[in-house]
């Protein structure tokens, strides 16, 4: 039997604004947005569940297009239960993951694996991409019915197999990926590190805006959609903001900690006593004036997403601490104390977290709230205030690195597809209800 | 005994413009450049040459800074003695030499090896590349007193040790040469042959504005100059021009073969009847709208230079020909032509040939006519009509891709450094006479 869900009295948000409307949920999908929706006509009124909103927010449910679920291979760190419960508790519905699994994600058995892993695992929807390597630029056009969610390249800072970072190569897959489909970059030149190193200078991995410029090239010469993944510097905005001024078809993603944490954070130990690492990521931690420049040009931007990348404490406190920091929980939170700021506007987080990464990865029916979207919604409490850390995490890594930070702003409840999943601090979602977004 | 040479009545051209004006020679130098000299007080009277240049226009000495004299190794096409006689015909005074000789100019050895074959050979001033390889990033800051005039290095377009296609070894290049000297890249992908071949297109090098795009990055990352060898698409010149305007440091030379010629020559035979490989080069001839952006945007350019790179006919006509065309002896000849049709003006070509390759690599004392610079004159009769291929070539190659282009314009005398090297017709300078150029 079918349930009708009506939640009534919230304050939608969406990249225009907000607006007081009620919403009716049939089964998995949005039937109605209206001013007020009055059921007491309809037949089906037996199965109604009437949610009042009154004094929440109502998000589309966040689109996160990049997070690392790190499974298989890394699940002392995360797999993709704890990743996708992480995601419901920050009001994220979609997660994409990427391909730096142990196996990579570079091959079609290796897809569908990870593909039956989050279908038993996930209690939130999900996409999986495929690495680019220097042998695969055929994998997509070889198997048309491959079912990842776009291709990741990384065009300089990684190693191994997934490490594509001659011309060659990347222009191939530039040219052989469909064209409908995203490519999403990592670029970056992790090499640079000796380099730098030889003078002395601390920063090691400062040379994206080179590559940015390559990727902006190559997407203008082959006339393809190309996404450029946790855009942190200053060039980096302007060569995108450049380009897509010019009708270069590229997208690009900002993340929470380049707007919030700055190299500065390094010196010493995290606000909650943890090592610096745990401020250790990749792209690393930029000056102040890059955050500025984020701030000041996210129009620029097309999605916010956290490059939720979780390690162990153990790992972290390593001699040789990973590089990355979860985000899923937080994210949101963040977002809001900046919108009560009044450094962005709520309109904003539903542009850069909901429709900008529906729009970017072409995924029809999630990212808004309107008649015929999935019923993907998210609750959320203007008001809350409270401090990081003092509700319980639940990615598997145990830890954030906003621990401490006072924030206004809490979810309450998200809705995946018409379920409730996420209730009040409690994931309520059965392991494996989430579902592959077709994109 | 010093000569004092005067050459009277002449029509001086430079960056600004034209103006009537003497020049009085004193050994290597002018010494002055009045509306009109009077020597007759002059206690040098006796060592008067005097010279009238009436009806003639007074060049500085063309600089030519991109130029292969195929010594050693490639001896059948050119050499220094053949090269410079070329040059001096061309009215150019000094060439700057690429490394891709056979040793490559790569190590200390093979650049003293090579400027002693200039010194033994040359008729006008030189200046000689080192090349850049994937291993050779210290051979100046190891060799201070190296008399390299530039670091060559080929980003894509080239094979064996010349090839620096490598984000790590092009940065370290970057940071390592020294910063007040002139790194010269050569920008383009030639793997993307085989990549584009899968299509079925036919252009095989695109790709120079995707590295001039990294090139440009790069400097402006590393705040050191870079010279962009022979610009020939569009987007290069978009490119260069937007980071001009944001203050990057970065130079550019346009070619003549990509300002008069353009792919639809490819088709069928040359003017002269010769294969399609007579317009064969690297980077290869461009589109139509290719050529038009060049013209509407020399203000980007701030050379000219010829990419001399003269091969046997019998390697012309062979099954895989060889890419590269003369281009010393019908440069100025060609641009004349065009200011003749309003296309520049005469200023331009100084600006382009002579003021903007001395500037652009250092070059103290040359590039303009001014008391205290080289005399390195080039007088040219602005009405000569004449047809190219009709006067005696001096490349050893023997052709030239322009044979039979009717031309407005000729070369009667060239003087390097006060003496009188080419005589309406008559290489006259002694071989072995030119000299390196210190910069």
């Amino acid at each position: 039997m079918i349930q009708l869900i009506l939640i009534k009295n919230g304050t939608l948000v969406s990249s225009s604004g907000t607006r007081a409307a009620d919403i009716l949920i049939d089964g998995q999908r949005i039937v109605a947005v209206e001013d007020a929706i009055d059921l007491h006509s309809q037949s089906q009124i037996q199965n109604l569940q009437s949610i009042d909103a009154s004094g929440l927010l109502v998000f589309p449910g966040l689109i996160d297009v990049h997070t690392h679920m790190r499974q298989p291979g890394g699940e002392q760190k995360e797999d993709f239960y704890t990743g996708t419960c992480a995601a419901l508790a920050g009001g994220v519905t979609t997660v994409f993951a990427m391909p730096n699994t142990s196996p990579a994600i570079i091959d079609r058995a290796t897809l569908d694996l990870v593909l039956e892993l989050a279908q038993h695992n996930a209690v939130c929807d999900y996409g999986v991409f495929i690495g680019a390597t220097n042998t695969n630029q055929h994998l997509k056009l070889n198997n048309p019915d491959l079912r990842e969610c776009g291709l990741k390249m990384y065009m300089g800072s990684s190693t191994g197999d997934l490490l594509v970072e001659d011309f060659g190569p990347q222009y191939e897959h530039f040219l052989h990926y469909p064209h409908e489909r995203v490519i999403a970059v990592h670029a970056e030149h992790e090499p640079a590190v000796r380099y730098f190193g030889q003078h002395g200078e601390r920063r090691p991995h400062i040379c994206a805006e080179v590559e940015v410029a390559r990727v902006v090239a190559l997407a203008e010469r082959c006339n393809r959609h190309v996404h450029v993944c946790h855009v942190s510097s200053r060039r980096e905005v302007e060569i995108i903001g450049d380009a897509k001024a010019r009708g270069v078809p590229v997208t690009c993603e900002f993340a929470p900690h380049y707007l919030f944490l700055t190299t500065e954070k390094e010196q010493g130990t995290t606000d909650a006593g943890e090592p610096s690492s745990y401020y250790q990521m990749n792209p690393p931690l930029r000056a102040g004036d890059d955050l500025a420049t984020l701030w000041a040009n996210l129009d620029v931007a097309d999605c916010i997403a956290t490059d939720h990348a979780p390690h162990t404490p153990e790992e972290k406190h390593s001699a040789k601490p990973p590089s990355g920091v979860p985000g899923l929980e937080t994210m949101l939170a963040l977002l809001m104390t900046a919108a009560h700021d009044g450094r962005l506007t709520l309109g904003d987080i539903a542009r850069l977290c909901c429709e900008g990464p529906a729009q970017t990865f072409n995924i029809a029916a999630k990212g808004r709230i309107a008649p015929g979207f999935d019923a993907d919604i998210t609750l959320v409490d203007p008001n809350e205030l409270w401090v990081i850390g003092s509700k319980p995490l639940f990615t598997k890594c145990g830890w954030t690195p906003f621990e401490g930070w006072p924030v206004r702003g809490a979810v309450k409840q998200t809705f995946v597809r018409g379920r409730l999943a996420f209730d009040n601090g409690a994931v309520v979602a059965a392991r494996g209800s989430g579902r592959r977004v077709e994109n």
